[in-house]
């Protein structure tokens, strides 16, 4: 196989383990309050807000808002839900929603990253904005050489927009870049745009019980699970 | 003085010396053909096309193209002026404009930029294009945070909408974030956005002969002739 010329990556559980890193933060703010409860069911509601919130704006219902944004009125929401909105006030609530921004890696993707970086240009395409994959990349050591994404799209994955602006950003063909991605839809989305496809399965993303994306359920180009087997499958 | 939260930097001439990049790609161009032009005569015309293309953008009578294109317009312009435009053929033109992505940082650029990174996010603000800048960046080793600057905003420095672009990226306010030039028309124009200022003369800029840009002409709020010794300034 002739390497591809990008590695253009989802983030939120592909790269990093997006469920123990709010987790993290939510018993750290909980601790400091006395509020008894459970971090990760926190942080599954959390994520469970987050298509909702996009769909507004893919449907054309509402104007491009960056995920920080989103990320925040979802905060009130699931504040809301567990009872305990009128514990945290404004600047507390402002720290918390930071903690996207604070997501250990998995534990191939630092020097998975260094070694397909070594082949290609490697850039997040996230739904997160450029603020928040930048500060994420100097929390975790991603070595990302540039940032893409629905920023510079506008508009949210899987739109076809947000795959097919990236590749414009780099000036690339469709065909030159592979989209690497942990979830069938943002590789059927890639695909469906004319790009490359490589699954890498992590299925501890949703914690000990999760039941999607854990096997591929179609001929992605590459299927690896850990991203230095990917940057291995991809040639030269 | 406490630290900014971002520095962003003009690239051209601030942080890689152009004049010398483009005029080696050119010898050697010029060299496998048997064409006796003089390289750097060739590098500061080409250079010279700059501000008028982009300058159309500006004032509105066309729409945002990436800098690579105007940069291969300009082309066309310069091997014309020389004499030598049926020298080279549609990829070897293709070729050529590719200088742009091979062009040597100042020799404290590197070192500074890491220093500076391990204080604040660090980002180009240029003219240049997401592609043109990620792919300067692999051939410098240049350790940006991500790419911001023209084609966030869709429009050219030294209009405020670049700057302001820039620093919405981050979402940072302007007064959080740094323009780091060698340019006084660039931080002239970053001052009024609101933006921090730090003047780095680079007197090899235009070559042996050069007479603007030597001396910082306001009271920036750094002037320093090295990176590093801007990172030493900048506080903590």
């Amino acid at each position: 196989m002739k390497a591809p010329k990008a590695f253009i990556f989802d983030v939120f559980g592909t790269c990093v383990d997006w469920r123990t890193g709010i987790a993290t933060q939510a018993r750290k703010a909980f601790s400091n309050k006395g509020i008894e409860a459970d971090p990760e069911s926190f942080a599954d509601a959390w994520r469970a807000e987050y298509q909702p919130a996009m769909e507004r704006i893919r449907s054309g219902g509402r104007g491009y808002v960056d995920l920080d944004d989103l990320h925040r009125e979802n905060l009130d929401r699931v504040l809301g839900k567990f009872g305990i909105s009128d514990r945290f006030d404004d600047a507390e609530m402002a720290a918390l929603n930071h903690a996207w921004e604070k997501l250990p890696p998995w534990p191939d993707v630092v020097a998975g990253l260094a070694a397909l970086k070594g082949k290609a240009i490697i850039a997040p395409c996230s739904n997160g904005s450029i603020a928040l994959m930048t500060r994420l990349a100097r929390f975790g050591a991603l070595p990302w050489d540039c940032i893409l994404g629905a920023a510079i799209a506008r508009d949210y994955k899987p739109k076809p927009a947000v795959y097919l602006a990236s590749c414009a950003a780099l000036r690339l063909p469709p065909g030159d870049v592979m989209m690497v991605a942990a979830h069938k839809d943002d590789l059927h989305a890639a695909r469906a745009a004319g790009l490359r496809t490589a699954f890498v399965a992590r299925p501890l993303e949703h914690g000990p019980g999760q039941t999607k994306d854990l096997e591929p359920d179609s001929d992605w180009d590459v299927v690896a699970d850990r991203f230095d087997v990917l940057a291995a499958a991809t040639g030269s």
